[in-house]
């Protein structure tokens, strides 16, 4: 099945301008609020177990990043999505480096629990999300891209989310609908928090979208898509990118995203 | 009565370099210190209760910044601005989404009590910071910025401070005397943690200019309305803007500022 | 004894692209994270006590930064330096105006009890380090850069490690051999968080030289030296400077370090 045309989302995004709340880790929570600000959405940044209840519950959508994750932070996030999946608010879960460590294995597998709209990650954090809640196979002989899209269609079904899987090329499924984006640039990944950035767009693309969300996400990692391409074609090196890159997705149109992101519906995944 | 040369006001900040110890929300933290390292202050960001009271005595000024803040934060906060009191060291209140929160209200309440040289907010935010102090009147016919004009001028007499509320236009108060100030540009609200920067700048200007509070914060103002009005020109999108601004800031001199700062004095209100 | 060819490091890193675990301040994380990956080694920054061993563990090298330290934090950084030794994982003190209070003092001591590998620090800061373990003559007669010189020497020998002072120029020493490293730019200072990001890239240089520490030290030194005076060259202010940083540490070659650094050898120091 074809993809809506990405740019509508895009246009209702900038006129709705929707309240994230984001719960992010150190690095990159300014980076993240320059994207969403840059892109056409309103950040807020807040964590304290005082008010995140409330918070929330005013918020368009709640972004969830585990990057620098500590106890009381944990303890904020789990009555933050308790609070958004009450009033049926999308939220979106970033599984930074769950692979790493136990502790963040155990964080992770409580906030599946919560049923998040949305799990964006890299291919090794979707391996090890998945391996959570599976039996691990081990390595065995498939590619190692396979695996990982395998682990996302599996993943998807399991908690009855989105899975958007980013990397050279990106993989975004519902379980049962796959497509590929593609785009970027290779300086992507020599500039910081980008993953988390997306993630928070991502939130603001389902805030606004709550009936099409594989669709809404697919615009997120569009609007990256590109404007890193374009972000990189002016760029000098890594800084100059970054600078780049918000103007860049300042700049895109709702025309530039339904016309440029190059994506493919992937059959018999 | 006309504001003194504000260009003088700079310049001395720049001969002094006061040191300013801030505590600010994590988003800003970056981002501030940049600010005041461009306009030429020396920033300091710590929070522990075990050394903030030793810090804040030998600050120049302390600049107060609820962003993301949470109990432990909040705590060190009041340490940190009684000792300001005690050593008359001038100290700066930025109030970020005082409305949002019952817990952001009572933080304020309390700082409020601590009695800041200056408080720094936008229209929403000062009309909150004032609806925790009196009875409030509910939405009435007066248009939402004369109401807000209001609500700083009362602010400002009831806590014997001056009280700066920015947007499109700033208005400064000691709340007898009222400065509209103008400039800036339509790209700042696009880049995060502009207004925590310009509450850290007018901090470093209030420190070295204990006698002319009022003046002082005009000065800053001016400082953010003429950089960020070169900045805008000078830029493609919100990534550039931030680095033009940093550059605007740096390139500004005393001259620029006395003669390029659009202010005009308020009669009347 | 002159200097290895310092390119061969770059290259090393490159090759290598080593984890480095940063325990470093709120304001630095985002800037020291992009000072790595635009060099070349890949940064990792977390620090809750759950998983903070287990980090260590599987790290190249450890970088600690005291910046915005408080309670949770020094124990979960005494924790990982712990955890580096018994690993034999090299890793890297930044003592953040250790000078300013008796908390930073106090932590600083033990800190070094945990035997680090190399110190990172300014002239002020070397000398406060250098007062924690020694009887302090006072402000006397001889110059402050020399008895700064004296102190890190001094440091180096009592701990058995790298002592990098850095500032308008540079110094390196083991105790015995100690080399001065010029460039630079003016700029420099201008911009927050460059000392604690080059911190960072000395732990990234010295956790794949495990043998010759002084030498790679020296290599990041000119890594920073070098694009620093590239990236003032090319700057507008301190906001372009921060840009053309990042993008001069990606362009460096490691030919570039071997024959552009301005080191020398310091005899009788």
């Amino acid at each position: 099945m074809p993809l809506p045309p990405l740019g509508d989302y895009l246009e209702t995004l900038r006129t709705v301008t929707p309240l994230v709340h984001c719960m992010t880790n150190y690095v990159a929570m300014n980076s993240t609020a320059n994207v969403l600000l840059a892109t056409g959405a309103s950040p807020a940044m807040l964590h304290a177990p005082e008010e995140v209840a409330e918070f929330t519950a005013i918020s368009a959508g709640l972004s969830i990043n585990i990057g620098t994750i500590s106890s009381h932070w944990a303890d904020a996030m789990l009555t933050a999505t308790a609070t958004a999946s009450q009033h049926a608010i999308p939220w979106v879960l970033d599984p930074v480096a769950v692979g790493a460590t136990r502790y963040r294995q155990t964080l992770c597998a409580k906030l599946l629990a919560a049923q998040p709209s949305v799990i964006r990650g890299n291919a090794s954090e979707i391996l090890a999300l998945k391996g959570l809640t599976s039996q691990g196979r081990g390595v065995d002989s498939t590619a190692a891209t396979e695996q990982a899209e395998e682990a996302a269609v599996a993943l998807a079904q399991q908690h009855g989310c989105i899975v958007a899987m980013t990397g050279k090329t990106d993989w975004v499924t519902d379980g049962t609908q796959h497509y590929r984006i593609s785009g970027g640039h290779p300086l992507m990944p020599r500039v910081t928090t980008l993953g988390c950035g997306l993630s928070a767009l991502v939130t603001a693309f389902v805030a606004t979208h709550h009936e099409t969300t594989l669709a809404a996400t697919a615009a997120a990692l569009g609007c990256f898509a590109i404007a890193g391409e374009r972000a990189g074609n002016a760029a000098q090196g890594p800084g100059s990118f970054q600078v780049a890159l918000l103007d860049a997705l300042y700049q895109l149109t709702p025309n530039d995203l339904t016309t440029h992101t190059q994506w493919e519906a992937i059959h018999g995944a």
